[in-house]
């Protein structure tokens, strides 16, 4: 490496006149907080070809991987591949730390295949409507404030892949609104639901997000896991995962979502008397998760995220 | 601002990992080019979400915009109207500079409306294949090389908008190659072509680029222009504009792409005895200009940018 301070491009006079008037800072016309960003993120941008030498072409490259993801929906599969979505996880952390939030369930990163309004059942509920070769599947436990207190009309709204690794609605082979219920928890705080256990996919293997980890070398792998919203009243609401133990990608998620408190085991149920006691006839698998939710306090980063979804049809 | 260095998120050994892994440091396979370029993008683009506290509705606002830019294939018109284009060109300025380039016409942005593959014509061209009201404009000139000798033998490929500052090819409803050509030059460098006045015009205002714009208070408009790729035996390939210097915007591109050297002059040409020496009857326009080409040298960046372009039916 050189020694010696070499002034650069960037730095010139010549660029950051540039980049002041690209991003409207010579008019009071226009939003602040935008210009603030767009000044960083082109400034940054154009310090990273110089620093790198990329040349035009590959500039121009880039442009095409970006007009081909956005034709291709696939920016919010890109995002968790790139670690971008976890790494905001981790500021949102930071933000509530300091805030004085801290325990409760871990967050963990939503990913592009929510959709808003699966039908709410009370306290417990079925979630496969299609018939599909899955193991039966049981979930259950209880969602509680950070102290361990019950929380009854918390609502549980759960979504999971089928065995194909597919989601209803994106899949329009499904029901519409297969393996996706709300349920609200009853006047003890507890959930339940019955579905099929979901194992773990890819990335398509025609995409844009599969196309780069290609090139980096990096398969595009998610272990088997159940997303989930829980909201509680006077609670924040939470966004999480829980990711299967014996899952070979369990820690090794191409979308960086599994964390400590995450990773549950699915508990094989097969002895007649605790069959009975599900009301099931023939072995299934089991798996227990309790939710703690953090109570709501001023100054805390909104936990509740605008961005666009997909809608049922 | 605080004088105490806190420690970043984005310092800490959990995000510095987070990025080695998303670029596929920790392994021998893939592209080592991208990779470097991916760990630094990320990065960066991390230490911007953390320091300007980017939350996460205003991230994923940012790739929702990323995606109907994608959808909408805009952008190679973005980038320009971001001035990165443009930086682009400064970097390989000084590059050329470094190869030990000096002189010649000055390169600007090349714009997202090339199509390859014009009629090429030997020493003249007359470009306008639609009736339309535009006024006639003449343009004519040498390439030569740096040393002003002329260039037999160059190719000029020209384009430009119509008067309502649509392209043809993107334009269809223009003949297939109006107002694009190519033009051999003759035995002494000259070029000349007929075509009509082009105006200014802006981003369509529906559009992402104008969007982006509007918010940072921006104008979208462009100066009256006319497109030059122009290449020679032995000599580096220049792209380039020149800028109509009457039009209001010539110095207030929202593209970037004015430069010094490339503002012309429009001349009327209204006599009688320069109308009969240019083979016309009327009143037209008359534009003046010299292309000095650079000789090709050894260790200097290709001049030939490879990118999608748009192709003719």
């Amino acid at each position: 490496m050189s020694t010696i301070t070499e002034s650069t491009i960037t730095d010139s006079p010549e660029a950051q006149a540039l980049f002041d008037k690209v991003a409207g800072l010579d008019t009071a016309a226009g939003n602040p907080r935008l210009k603030r960003i767009v000044r960083r993120v082109v400034a940054d941008a154009c310090r990273i070809i110089e620093d790198l030498d990329v040349t035009p072409s590959e500039f121009w490259t880039a442009m095409s991987y970006l007009t081909e993801t956005g034709r291709k929906n696939e920016f919010g599969l890109l995002m968790p591949g790139l670690g971008i979505e976890h790494f905001i996880d981790l500021c949102v952390d930071a933000k509530e730390r300091a805030a004085g939030i801290a325990g409760g369930t871990p967050r963990t990163i939503e990913g592009p295949l929510y959709v808003a309004g699966a039908p709410l059942a009370k306290g417990e509920a079925r979630l496969d409507d299609d018939p599909e070769d899955g193991e039966v599947l049981i979930v259950e436990g209880r969602v509680t404030g950070r102290d361990g207190a019950p929380l009854p009309g918390a609502v549980v709204d759960v979504w999971h892949a089928n065995t194909l690794g597919n989601y209803s609605v994106f899949d329009t082979s499904q029901s519409p609104w297969n393996l996706r219920r709300r349920i609200e928890t009853d006047g003890n705080g507890c959930y339940r639901f019955r579905s099929i256990l979901p194992r773990g996919y890819g990335c398509p293997p025609q995409g844009q997000t599969q196309k780069l980890l290609d090139q980096l070398g990096r398969h595009g792998r998610r272990p088997a896991h159940i997303h989930f919203f829980v909201s509680g009243p006077g609670h924040r609401q939470l966004t999480t995962q829980i990711n299967l133990a014996d899952d070979p990608y369990v820690h090794d998620d191409f979308a960086f979502g599994t964390r400590d408190g995450l990773v549950v085991e699915v508990a094989p149920v097969t002895d007649p008397a605790a069959l009975a006691a599900s009301g099931m006839t023939a072995p299934f698998s089991r798996i227990r998760f309790d939710f703690a939710l953090n109570p709501e306090v001023a100054h805390a980063p909104d936990p509740v995220v605008a961005r666009p979804r997909a809608e049922a049809a």
